[in-house]
């Protein structure tokens, strides 16, 4: 038997299988190729017959091989298989006031519907959270909290909580200390006291194109305007557009979402993060970052937040549980750097503070441990969850269609042929009880027009495969 | 044995003491008068001997009566002795930019703190509140709600919570519907979001003086300006200065507390209240109506909000259970009439909904009627306590000092010696571990230098009285 060639800090499985899938990915192994037995897998590789199966069971739990009854496994899938990426308008940045309604109170009345197949709303299946755990956190903070949580938390927020905050801050290599950490009713709230503590009504602030509708939404009702930043679908925010917007526009404050930017999936790159926050010191424009899908990466390692790169405390960092963990919790932080006091204020003055006893449960929650070890299985599930979503989009979509690729989150961007309206695209599907975002109420400008939003946050299923065909169906009739 | 002659519909030990509390109050008993024995009290009016002794027993606890050692009961206490009411003065009403900061956000590290005699916080005391019962319903919602509570809730909120504030409403002759109510993060949220949704920045409010300072923090939040209305202690808002602050300025909302107003406690007629929506709806000028006071009447009936009188939908109603059953669970809700939309969209925008475990825990509380069941124990224990509160006043602060008479709620405002600097008496009682408000931060004016507000949410033991006497020596000091 071969020697077991492994290093010991990681399942032996999934080294295995990452080597499968690098040799995919390279086309080595090619669509429709046999893999070998798992017997030759173990003595190939010097590992027991049990780890070769689990090595292909995980392959095949992701969508790349398949196995096929009374012959073995066979490869499926190749990420070069993939459409292209969609375009985004390198166009200078513009300045405007944004409206954007109707639409985004329809998407949210879809929250509560049980009989849509939703692909619009960016939420995990409640199937992938651990509900029965987060229960027994509740009957703990409960029992264990002074006055059984009746009573008025510390308007900062609960202080463990807090320190758990701050301790999830070390997988990025930061320093966060209890104190500069302010508990929201979720990451929105944050956000838009954030902003509101660095801006006055008239102000423009930076935003991403596309951007997340709820930041618009946001911006508009503090009575701010918007300047759109050009993104790539890979990279993201545009450095050289946004500079030139800065010499153009008295630009007061940016709202980013660096990491699996909500809806392009893109994640900057060490490297365009330290000269963005270079940028807003050297400009002295406070930069919001919105993190909350930084968690859930696909790779190796967690990507930094622009917040790692911040010396000067002009990186205002919100995040929450929202997309990870709970939603309905709503608990939501922001870590402010030298905008710390105004953004307590507000805190106090907008509610108060948050809830006792969702803040006391999830503290307790993190405190043992409970959140690592939900995000290592909930990564692994949205991480097959995109690439068998991509495998129907291809199979079922019009061969035009143009998907991003996301290395995280739970977020598709698509671009369809110029001839497709969204709007009228969402309207056919909500026919047929199936839910997608149409791209348009992701700028204020009038692109997008035939770009649509779909999450992978319910695992694959026969409804989602039959979703996903009679949207690729719809599609196909607009050409 | 004499007929017994009591209505049936309330406990007749009640009717008893009623009976007695009105001689003394109309001074046919003087204080240090002995009571009939309870043998003889009970042949007169016909009732049991252990009906006659609860009767007592009920005056007592109001610190109407006292019982000696082997002698009986005496008269202790008599409602004129009443100290003077606090002056409000009666000047014009003005406006100015308002700012008020460090003392409010001092008082509310005091929630948290444990070693302090509390008379600052406007809460009642955790001892009054049924956290054994809202623990049960909190296990029943995770139980029995959807996905255990882990998904997103409504924006507009849980509807049977809404159905259940819909019903409350019966208590006061209000027709509301379920799909009027908004649930928010308490009544803060409340009345920050209906009077964005009315305002813009620039706009002048109207208040009243003295106002509570969270309404103040509001407003300049929100970049409005400030009109201060006159008020009476006992009748509240002076409707003749408010039309001639109309007159003068262009008053855009109006945010009053008409029940049981906070800090001074008085209590709107009908008529005014009437009155009062009358001249709001002619002059177009939406009123945001916080009633968080109003189910904790001392009297017999439930006093009305100006909701009531409310035909054209221009009062936006704002409440919440904070103040009556659960402070940390942030449950506020508006009921903002024609101008439900904005609202409604203000609450997605800034923090896309209220937590679903709180909300369904309360939904449950309500529903099975141990909302109410609470509300009379709550109601009779704050009754007694605002009078052993004034009993000690009148006992340790010096004679001239003036003290409001709230018919509900948990709220004193005090007049003290024009010597006093209620700044520095905050400052004398933090180092003894007492707590209490500054009347200065009620008013953006100068005015109210001498006034304290001390609350009356904590049940009589020796620590409020040691807390009350030391309290009154400090003053002695001052004059």
């Amino acid at each position: 038997m071969a020697k077991n060639r492994f290093h010991s800090n990681d399942h032996i499985y999934l080294q295995v299988s990452e080597g499968i899938e690098n040799m995919i990915e390279q086309e080595v192994l090619r669509i429709g190729d046999k893999l070998p037995s798992v017997r030759v897998l173990s003595e190939e590789y010097g590992i027991s017959m049990g780890t070769a199966f689990q090595a292909y069971y995980h392959l095949e739990g992701m969508g790349l091989i398949e196995s096929r009854p009374k012959s073995g496994y066979y490869v499926r899938f190749n990420h070069h298989r993939f459409p292209e990426l969609p375009n985004t308008p390198l166009r200078d940045a513009f300045s405007h006031d944004v409206s954007v309604k109707e639409m985004i109170s329809s998407i949210y009345t879809d929250i509560v519907a049980n009989d849509v197949t939703n692909f619009a709303l960016a939420v995990p299946d409640p199937s992938l959270l651990p509900a029965a755990k987060i229960n027994k956190s509740v009957m703990f903070a409960l029992r264990n909290t002074r006055n059984n949580c009746i009573n008025y938390e510390n308007t900062q927020g609960n202080l463990e909580l807090r320190k758990q905050i701050a301790k999830l801050a070390f997988n990025w290599g930061g320093k966060i200390k209890a104190d500069e950490v302010i508990i929201t009713g979720g990451c929105l709230e944050a956000i838009t006291m954030s902003l509101k503590a660095v801006t006055a009504p008239g102000d423009m602030v930076a935003v991403e194109s596309p951007a997340y509708f709820g930041i618009y939404q946001a911006i508009e009702s503090l009575g701010l305007k918007v300047v759109e930043i050009p993104c790539d679908a890979v990279s993201g925010i545009n450095l050289d557009h946004f500079k030139k917007a800065i010499r153009k526009f008295n630009i007061k404050a940016a709202v980013f979402v660096p990491n699996y930017n909500n809806p392009l999936g893109s994640c900057m790159s060490d490297e365009n993060k330290k000269q963005l926050v270079e940028i807003i010191t050297k400009n002295n424009i406070p930069l919001v970052e919105d993190d909350i899908y930084g968690e859930l990466y696909f790779g190796k390692a967690r990507p930094k937040p622009c917040k790692y790169f911040d010396t000067k405390g002009m990186v205002m960092y919100c995040s929450s549980l929202s997309k990870s963990l709970s939603p309905g919790y709503r608990i939501g932080w922001a870590i402010p750097g030298r905008f710390f006091d105004p953004v307590n204020q507000m805190k106090r003055i907008q509610n108060i503070s948050s809830p006792t006893l969702t803040q006391a449960a999830m503290a307790h929650f993190l405190l043992h441990g409970r959140y690592e070890y939900h995000l290592k299985s909930l990564r692994k599930a949205l991480h097959t969850q995109s690439l068998r979503y991509v495998q129907a989009i291809i199979k079922y979509f019009p061969k035009d269609t143009k998907v991003s690729r996301p290395q995280g989150g739970f977020i598709l961007w698509l671009e369809l042929n110029r001839k497709v309206n969204a709007f009228k695209l969402r309207t056919e599907a909500m026919k047929n009880k199936i839910s997608i975002v149409p791209g348009k109420i992701f700028s204020s400008s009038n692109n997008y027009s035939n770009c649509i939003r779909l999450t992978f946050g319910k695992p694959w299923s026969d409804e989602v495969d039959y979703g996903l065909m009679m949207l690729g169906k719809m599609i196909g009739k607009m050409i």
